[in-house]
């Protein structure tokens, strides 16, 4: 197995946390650099053991590089992988863990300078909670992790990016950054959005009755509000589809609730309850 | 404690199987007589303990009862209520475990003959997960038992119930009928509906694509269709509300994502994080 010298992570929260702690707990990198804005995540990488050294100097964190991650919100990973590109060792390879790929692909694949190139990833894990106190070195474990090459990518950093998962645990998958971005409007990002509005929905009068059902359905609009707030508006035109095939469904099943109208409303229950048993648990 | 000698449960399912399981292993009832449909699943809650005998006549079963816990689905309950009032000892407190209540209540509240009488409950307990081979003696265990009293309830038959379920473990509360479908739909019902409405807009091809977050939000939409199919229908007014409610929620966010508009959506998932917080994990 590939061992990296220095992997330099920008952006330590759970998800760069995660890849530290993993990349460290599976002896796969020599260094961990950790790059971020405040002192505090900083220290709570370091204090994980998800890094071995860190800096909230992006140019020097990135100086001996021979792999960069992004792991910013997706609304500053264009700008990260841009600076880290003008600083890192030449011809280096540069990654991100953004859950949006399209407009962030478009704006750096094939312009990059000094011989660096960048290649999307997006591994599918993550949870609610965030910073790096709460990263594991398994959390990629099983888990899919997309990778969105172009016409301009290399075969070997596709190789060399799939090896890189791979050895993190996850199964890694190939897309176009434009069908990763339709198929997670549908699969995250519109889930994201109706947790959300459910929970805004909720007044706090009802707060104490709620039972599992809420508590689950709601469990991922805790997640931050400036970070989804980029996602939403990175993946515009995708989340609007996905958000008018749910309102469809929805005021579907409310006209069958007017109305009376029992057996559509079973069939559309049906259909929910078949779809979520074959998700799995 | 009141110790019982002989209690009917019609319906073991979850709930049923559940409160009898709690009865069985608190030594709380001599005797708990299963009543249900099919085979089946009597047999599944004789294997789980929750009951010591089972029949599939509700006369025969309710004949010696001291109090009955209907646990039908709530289309049914009461219907069964009525049944069980014929051939229960004269003078029974029956209660129930349905998810909606003024209709329940409207039917029955005041109107069983031979002396019994009905007073309804509500325990917020439950799983995505049905049968009594699912059951668990301590479902009950400080999760909320909601009482619906009306003008006719008796004081000695509010604190035998209160009694029952405290016994079990819950917390009781008092509520109209009104009150708890009115809260319910938001707390319960509503949740319910958007879980089903996403589980049904996911197309299979992206199922490998889910995260944590899709199966956290569409969890309860593996509940019984027929069984919320009855739920919708008997709350309809309710229900219609809180989607009306949610709808203006998704609305708001959903133009905000259009328009590009940041700092509203920002505010609208800051709210829905505020809120998810405040319930708790």
């Amino acid at each position: 197995m590939k061992r990296w010298n220095t992997v330099a992570i920008v952006g330590v929260g759970l998800i760069g946390g995660s890849i530290g702690l993993a990349l460290r707990q599976r002896g796969l990198a020599e260094r961990v650099v950790g790059i971020g804005r405040r002192q505090t995540s900083l220290r709570t990488a370091r204090r994980a053991g998800a890094v071995t050294s860190t800096t909230t100097d992006l140019g020097k964190g990135v100086a001996e590089a021979d792999f960069v991650v992004v792991c910013s919100p997706v609304g500053r990973i264009a700008d990260h992988v841009c600076q880290a590109a003008q600083f890192c060792p030449a011809g280096t390879l540069i990654t991100d863990a953004g859950s949006t790929k399209q407009v962030i692909v478009e704006a750096l694949d094939g312009k990059l300078p000094r011989g660096c190139r960048f290649l999307g990833s997006h591994p599918l894990a993550g949870s609610e909670k965030s910073g790096a106190s709460n990263a594991m070195a398994d959390l990629f474990e099983g888990r899919l992790a997309i990778l969105t090459p172009t016409k301009n990518t290399r075969a070997e950093d596709f190789d060399l990016l799939e090896h890189f998962w791979s050895s993190l645990g996850s199964v890694v998958v190939q897309m176009t950054a434009e069908e990763h971005d339709r198929a997670l409007a549908l699969s995250s990002h519109l889930p994201h959005a109706v947790a959300a509005a459910l929970a805004a929905s909720v007044p706090e009068a009802c707060f104490r009755f709620s039972g599992p059902g809420l508590l689950d359905t709601t469990r991922i609009a805790s997640g931050d509000p400036d970070l989804w707030t980029q996602i939403f508006c990175q993946n515009r035109a995708n989340v609007l589809a996905a958000l008018d095939a749910f309102l469809r469904h929805l005021t579907a099943l409310g006209d069958a609730v007017r109305q009376g109208d029992v057996e559509p409303l079973k069939r559309l229950l049906a259909l929910a309850k078949k779809n979520r048993d074959a998700l799995g648990s």
